[in-house]
């Protein structure tokens, strides 16, 4: 009989992910792989997971902006499936080999219903795993952060911290798009601020792993900050809101250093808050479902111009490389949107990625 | 020949304001009083003084929303006065008798040009001294920041801290005639609870020094806060982030538990920011400037409708009472508008106050 695996969430993080699955955070489970597939579902084939900052929070039971993943279950996840079965009901509208997206979860093959899966269109260039990055949730998150929330204006400086992340990525080059005088990324490597340089065009990037990293935000912040895309949170954010212009928006995207931590570490400076009037917003892309049409079109279109660069980190080996994958994404080893390859593709698709 | 007293700023707080006036952070100079008044002058004689939270910041040369106090200046600060002399050029504008408001500084006499002083007009009902809380910075200050920034929906649940306070009670009030479901106050005694629910129709208070303090505010606010007006920051801030709903609105006026900390606390259940969608916003009441006229209009006539109740604490005795007055206030023990009575007024003005 044919199986599959499945990465099962088992034991809760105290406070850090333990990667090891015999004794971690995870474990690995082999399931039989349906031979039957109902006649309103889908069996796909997982080929790239997504790894993302959120997941740490997925695994804790606090009120949040979704519900916990329950011990037990198989840990959630964004992933790049191709269709292997269409039930019966369905082949009007899927037909095997078609590209999908789904919250198919770390598992190898998932059986889904047709509104659990969102075909892959691909712009001209467009690739199956830009699907996840920037022409999906990531790119979506950048969008609605730099666009909706920041709202940087033609003149004004940006800073965007965790800026070689998938996200940050995405945002610092939306708001030069947009017409930001001066784009600022924080990242954690000397290549990580070449990259952001070099290849993206932001007008600087800083180490914030330098010993005078402060000092080189001051100086490239000579008129203080109208935007900050914050990924980070913690002493960055603290750094940034001393910075803080007048009337600017603190776009609250993420706060990676802090999730892993047993006890957060908010802002100190916070009294720049009211002295400057700082406007900081919270917010998730999902609330902006209904926007979503348009704003890939945009982001396609940019992609397309060569306007928008996108990086993929890709770990191959599998799905047992998810869990180490996950920890490596909190430690910031990865420059653009990191995935675990979880199925290798034919080289024709591979062609593309 | 005549003399009056001035409180000078004379030694930079660290960080506790000390209020002895030998050895502390002000000291008091005995000056001339002038004998002739410059055509384009008043002279004016201070009755009551204003003290504020936000002093503090006044006196550290950290950027902020207005430039510091320097030392050896008469300390900054607003007053009721009346006007003794007027300038040959101003007989047209001014009467000697008139009651101005003005940032005459801690001091009993000021000389000040005719745009430096503004008229208290008093809507029916009104005592010169609300030209300096109700009517006057306090009033517009909590008027704004929840009309403007808070904006409380019929049906919202709405907590301010500091409620007991100048502003707090007002924005509490204000939240109440906006139609808000449920005005939970937060303040530091028993009396003051019983105040905001028996004299100004808050729903809830809760002393925030009792131990339970957490679980009160929780059980007061089952459908989440909606609005929070923070005029207290610190551990304040953060229990009501730990219950802030969906799309909730923070307004941050002040951060009184933090001013004088050499090291302010930040919110440590930032996360809720993202996972709720939370806007936090610092405010200015001076931004709002344009709109003064008809805030105030519209404040006057809830206070003369009874639908807004003002209370002001005044210590006796004196200037020189003004740097006890402010430590003071940062401890708390004032209900309402802290003022300091520089000098006293007839018995026919008394009556009003």
């Amino acid at each position: 009989m044919s199986t599959y695996k499945q990465i099962i969430y088992t034991t809760t993080p105290d406070p850090a992910i333990n990667p090891s699955l015999t004794n971690g955070t995870f474990s690995i489970k082999t399931v039989p792989k349906p031979t039957n597939v109902p006649a309103d579902q889908l069996l796909v084939r997982t080929h790239y997971l997504s790894l993302d900052p959120a997941m740490r929070q997925w695994l804790t039971a606090k009120r949040s902006y979704i519900a916990p993943v329950e011990l037990g279950a198989v840990m959630r996840g964004q992933g790049i499936a191709q269709i292997i079965t269409v039930g019966a009901d369905l082949t009007s509208k899927f037909t095997p080999g078609d590209w999908v997206v789904a919250y198919s979860g770390w598992q190898e093959y998932a059986v889904l219903g047709a509104k659990e899966v969102e075909k892959v269109v691909l712009p001209p260039g467009g690739r199956p795993t830009d699907a996840m990055s920037v022409l999906g949730m990531t790119g979506l998150t950048a969008y609605f952060g730099m666009t909706e929330v920041g709202f940087p204006k033609a003149g004004e400086t940006v800073v965007v911290s965790g800026a070689a992340g998938a996200t940050g990525m995405v945002a610092g080059q939306i708001a030069k798009i947009k017409g930001a005088k001066r784009v600022v990324g924080l990242a954690g490597s000397k290549d990580k601020c070449e990259f952001l340089v070099k290849e993206l065009g932001f007008d600087v990037a800083i180490n914030y792993k330098d010993a005078d990293w402060k000092k080189q935000l001051k100086e490239a912040t000579p008129e203080y900050i109208d935007v900050f895309f914050d990924n980070t949170g913690g002493e960055i954010l603290d750094a940034c809101l001393a910075r803080a212009a007048r009337d600017s928006r603190f776009v609250i995207c993420g706060a990676i250093s802090q999730y892993n931590s047993a006890k957060p570490q908010g802002p100190t400076s916070f009294m720049t808050v009211i002295s400057q009037r700082v406007t900081m917003k919270g917010f998730i892309v999902f609330d902006y479902a209904k926007k979503y049409g348009t704003a890939l079109q945009e982001l396609a279109s940019w992609l397309s111009q060569g306007k928008l660069k996108r990086k993929e980190h890709i770990v191959p080996g599998g799905i047992e490389g998810a869990p180490q994958a996950l920890v490596d994404l909190y430690k910031g080893v990865n420059t653009g949107k990191m995935m675990v390859e979880v199925a290798p593709v034919s080289e024709a698709i591979k062609a593309k990625l």
